[in-house]
């Protein structure tokens, strides 16, 4: 059968989540249903990653089989159609061969975790990014992060809800930068834990705002206990941003 | 009485605009009703411009006189605990003279608009960008635009609703650029015409698509006649960025 990329986009407020639960609508759902009304095939869609809810993707990627050959544009145009008005976009759809698995093949995962770093509420970016009302030193929390670079034992930065067999990971990249009263965070790595990058964002505020010292997640780290490093920031300012392969 | 300076932002999608009506909320109504129930006093909300349904402010400017004289950060963080859940937010509280007006002592209002460029839907910018398909060429757009600088009678740029005594405007600014899939229309005047920004926009576009040559903006405003602009782009791409004083 053709097996097909999707590029996808989502608001991921209104959703429970990326992966389809009966508690209420998800992502992959909302998929699955665009290609029951385009083609009358149940398929699975097949996700890299399974956002939590609130989680935003710009560039999450999924595969699905279907059984007739279209142009990519057409599925693309088509999903698009039927997935009105749920708040996901089919940016691109490209054929792909049998060997392509949107999450097993995928060799880099980059994420954003947007901070609005300021005392009055977000009005236009509510659900958008985490408000942090004390000043934060970005600088600092680069610094600090820099600790969190390389093949370590991530069990402080797991949730404990996290199915991996193992919590060893390797985070290539992180950055924190600030733009204005806006902080972000971004992280690459070929896969990451349940939670992983917002306990991250959480341990860094707590570096930004002072209380910390930076030697203090490094510390966390090593600790190897998840009551070592901070709380989980929040899902909304998560931002799935694009998928390797 | 003690006057005060509010830096005010929105969201202007669940608003039928910033003045009050009687056909459902506005943003000036949440502020009224927040100071009502700050400070129990019936007040008028002066704001320096009436942006129209669904559009943004990231800085609208209003002024409010009170009895009592507050802390100004008092006054901005109570109107902020009042106006909840309204997508409204007080950036900024200062005390001023009796001699500023919200509306009649702003010398230049910086606007924005915001197109995305591309052909799939928006799923997280829905209801912040507009949304066109086309290919745009930002170039052309940023060249034809330059027409509309200096002082020139905008009868072609002009709502019929528009209640200004004359069509006669002075654009300071006018720039257009492309970021990636997004294109930025930034505008700067001491005052605009009703859906003057917006009539703007939706002409420039036609020159970005390449169905209007570049010529043809400086025949329309010179045509004094608003059939010979472009149409109205919608509201939803539009944002009040910050009033100068």
């Amino acid at each position: 059968m053709p097996r097909y990329k999707l590029v996808v986009e989502y608001d991921g407020t209104p959703f429970v989540g990326w992966q389809r639960q009966d508690n209420g609508p998800s992502v992959q759902a909302a998929l699955e249903d665009a290609v029951l009304r385009f083609c009358n095939e149940r398929v699975n869609v097949f996700g890299a990653g399974r956002t939590d809810s609130g989680v935003h993707a710009l560039g999450q990627v999924a595969h699905i089989d279907i059984s007739r050959e279209f142009p990519a544009d057409t599925v693309r145009d088509a999903l698009n159609a039927h997935l009105r008005p749920a708040p996901v976009s089919v940016l691109s759809v490209e054929r792909v061969g049998d060997d392509f698995h949107s999450r097993f093949s995928a060799n880099r995962r980059d994420y954003l975790y947007r901070i609005i770093n300021r005392r009055a509420p977000l009005a236009l970016m509510r659900n958008r990014a985490w408000q942090v009302l004390a000043p934060l030193d970005a600088g600092a929390m680069h610094a600090a992060a820099q600790a969190l670079v390389g093949k370590h034992d991530f069990t402080s930065f797991r949730a404990a809800a996290c199915q991996a067999d193992s919590p060893l990971k390797t985070l290539d990249s992180i950055a924190v930068a600030r733009d204005g009263e806006e902080i972000h965070i971004t992280l690459s790595a070929r896969s990451f834990l349940h939670s992983q990058v917002r306990i991250i964002a959480g341990t860094l505020r707590n570096v930004g705002e002072g209380r910390w010292v930076a030697t203090k997640v490094a510390a966390a780290l090593a600790a190897c206990d998840r009551v070592a490093a901070g709380p989980t920031a929040p899902p909304y300012g998560l931002y799935l941003v694009q998928v390797g392969y």
